[in-house]
């Protein structure tokens, strides 16, 4: 009985020390949030303030990108400049990502440390562990200085990054109760997606506002959802809301690699919020890249690269003010966590990459998923009948021997996704071999995209996030404070120290 | 006819863009080397240098063995500070690693942009492309300036890495001529691994001088390989050729987790090298952890965690001397490339890591090779008879629900590989399917290296190197020129730089 109680003991011993351990780590990090020394500052105080992050951008991403460019028709690489906006910044350094209970952390964690400067819970925005205390955005304290703020997502713009910057809320799903904070914060500035539950359909909140753009309305926004409308804005429109004209997946912002000329892209949201937000008092704006993470989760490479384009070209924007406003301007780039497990190199291409391979893919495997179900609607649907779709969207062939060509063992993968595909979904991921496999995507789309990733030589390991560091970029007054190895609380306290925000 | 021969010169003319493009990043990297701006340098000039190449150490194998002790019992990560010697170096880098025909470098060409500062083809000792020019390395540079120079590395020291900074050869593969060019080189110190082909068996060389020991002796070097020789060298000892008093697989040094007390590690060799070389002209050395890369592409995570350790370790030592000589000292710690495309993450794991399973392995998966092919080669094996010993080296157990115990689907994928592993290796490698499943790997060893490393949370996509840039960390004089995002190259040019050195 003894050796019983003794084993119980050790066993919840053995249990609680992950937990104690990362208790102290929380701890620990909450207590020297923004206070480092590692973050002090002497020089000019920025009065222009950027911060983009490419969410679910980790190295592998940005190196992806440039190395596409290196290997595509229009390659700047080889004469030896880089091709993203940002990556020869002067200054950049390594930030670790875990969070407050995991060294994998997911956007609300990871965009709490960035806004805020302390660690918390995976899904918790922008409050403590315990969801009591309401920790106050660096985004939050610029507006009580008297900066203009504008906060801009290619996803919908209640999701977990851009709302840490101006709500708090003990759970990321409370999508409506964040959207009427976004109404309530006062902010200048808002463009991107729309929202996931505009009229609180999925809140369990008592008294409802109602739909939250008339609650907006209310609240002085200009709603703006047309390009006609959105192209007259200016420095004098007052606090506008702008939500994109083709609202896609999950309300966000199209794929890339699906947008039309016209529809209105990243960068145009952020060079028109620098128009709008151009004030004598100084503005902060945070730019978030959300859909290389979400690309990145359906281990869909080519669309990932699109979006990090997009996202480096809103950078330009940023540069090309900056460079009209050297000594007042700073610019940080950065990623809140690294998503998919990509890495350049795969078991079969060894030491090559045919990055060159990507161009055949002509959409998004959310657009692709959305033809698919199409057909699958239909009865009888076979395998024969889908291939000539794969072939037109992502190059891939039946052929023998060619680039592009199936071998006979990518040709079993693709079959047996498809016959994946045409289960039950609930029957799927109950089994451990597919759930691995698959995860929660559509079986027969993400087994193209790893197979010609895989042809390019592109590899993935996970549909989350990992805990790898990721880069972070800075430009400007004060770049030289974001060299070196930090964590991501001490992004907010970098920024913080050159806003010379307490 | 005109549209075949049309189509012939278009298919020409896609076929050679790539390696024009090749061509050119090559001829820009040559020309730049080691003057671009960026690397330019008026401080104090360093007397004494050490270079450390974590071989296959990127950024997932450095983050890896600080989260390894961040979840283990002695974790010294929770408070904040780090837990490998390096990584809170004042300055730190990105550096890209493609080679002249490749995104994805081999160590001789990485070996060749370090040591000398440019860009050749993979498998190329420092010569040029066409192997016709014989590059300068660093080391040879700083002999000629009167600084002795110490070469140390735990795997062979006839490698690809360590012979980049004493040969020149137009193929790694030359092992023999490599350690005959060691022997001439007149460097002060050796230490390591044995060699490859010491009597020159494979070689094709006409006149062989015989064994490359007696050469060496003829040439003024002590061969050491005893302990109790090794603790007498001091700086007076003259020319030392070091060999491990236990060579191990291809005459490398003992994986780290397999190295008994009192086996001369990777940190004596440096420590011991410290005091060999310290002369008032100063040193310059190299320290190679060969085998982080061994066990990376063999997806080995705790064997590849444990040799980060080593080299840490050897680090340490070379801290503990620039604490003596502030002003005079520069540490630069890289990697060549990433290797096995490791990441910390897994889709069976999701956002959750549990390294802590990492302790139930016990030896690398060299050591356990070595007992199941004495095991295969006795008849009628079985699978049953093969699990003690799996459950003895890496803790996996036929149990259900415990934390260790195979799952159903774990135990399929070590079932197969089990009868994979008793089909003959050539079988196996004509299978696609088992390439890339098991590389050129025994299949057994390396489901369980997975198996392990899945529950633990690390993910692996190749057994061969990545294209993904590195971290570059460096302290003492001249440390500062380390920060920012440069190609490898651009080491040999900032440690020239520093040294003074054309």
């Amino acid at each position: 009985m003894k050796t019983k109680i003794r084993n119980l003991f050790l066993k919840l011993f053995v249990t609680a020390l992950p937990f104690c351990l990362l208790f102290f780590l929380f701890v620990n990090n909450s207590a020297t949030a923004g206070t480092a020394s590692r973050n002090s500052y002497a020089g000019n105080k920025a009065k222009y303030v950027f911060l983009f992050i490419g969410d679910g951008m980790g190295l592998p991403q940005v190196s992806a990108a440039e190395i596409y460019s290196g290997a595509g028709k229009n390659s700047k690489y080889p004469d030896g400049s880089r091709v993203l906006s940002f990556t020869d910044f002067p200054s950049q350094g390594l930030t670790t990502t875990h969070d407050a209970s995991s060294f994998i952390t997911d956007s609300a964690s990871a965009g709490t440390a960035i806004a805020c400067g302390y660690k918390t819970l995976n899904g918790v925005i922008s409050m403590d562990v315990d969801k009591k205390i309401k920790y106050e955005s660096i985004s939050k304290k610029a507006k009580k200085n008297g900066m203009k703020v504008g906060i801009i997502s290619s996803v919908s713009i209640d999701h977990a990054t851009p709302a840490t910057f101006y709500s708090n809320q003990p759970s990321r799903k409370n999508m409506y109760e964040i959207s009427l904070e976004l109404a309530d914060s006062g902010f200048d500035y808002f463009a991107g997606g729309s929202v996931d539950d505009p009229d609180g359909k999925k809140s369990k909140m008592q008294n409802k506002p109602g739909n939250v753009f008339s609650y907006a309305k209310k609240k002085g926004y200009k709603i703006i959802n047309s390009k006609k409308d959105f192209v007259k804005l200016n420095k004098k429109s007052g606090k506008v809301w702008v939500v994109t004209e083709q609202p896609a997946d999950a309300a966000s912002m199209l794929y890339e690699i699906d947008r039309k000329n016209g529809v209105s892209s990243l960068a145009d949201f952020t060079k028109k919020g620098i128009e709008v937000l151009d004030n004598e008092n100084g503005f902060f704006m945070m730019v978030e890249g959300g859909k290389i993470d979400w690309a990145c989760h359906a281990n869909d490479g080519m669309s990932a690269i699109r979006d990090t384009f997009a996202f480096s070209e809103a950078v330009q924007h940023a540069v090309d003010f900056a460079k009209k406003h050297p000594a007042e301007t700073l610019i940080v780039v950065t990623g809140d966590h690294e998503c998919g497990g990509m890495t350049i190199g795969f078991a079969g291409t060894q030491y090559d990459t045919f990055f060159n391979k990507l161009n055949s893919q002509k959409v998004s495997f959310a657009k692709f998923d959305e033809d698919f179900s199409k057909m699958k609607a239909k009865s009888n649907l076979t395998f024969d009948s889908v291939m000539p779709l794969i072939t037109k969207y992502f190059g891939l062939k039946t052929g023998k021997g060619g680039d592009m060509d199936l071998t006979g063992y990518e040709m079993d993968l693709l079959k047996t996704a498809f016959a994946e595909s045409l289960k039950d979904a609930k029957s799927r991921t109950n089994d451990e071999n597919s759930a691995i496999i698959y995860g929660s995507y559509e079986p027969l789309t993400v087994t193209i995209t790893h197979i010609l990733n895989r042809k390019a030589g592109i590899g993935w390991t996970t549909y989350s996030h990992t805990g790898v560091p990721v880069p972070t970029y800075a430009y400007g007054t004060g770049n030289e404070i974001f060299n070196g190895f930090y964590d991501n609380t001490d992004i907010y306290g970098k920024m913080a120290a050159v806003m010379n925000i307490k």
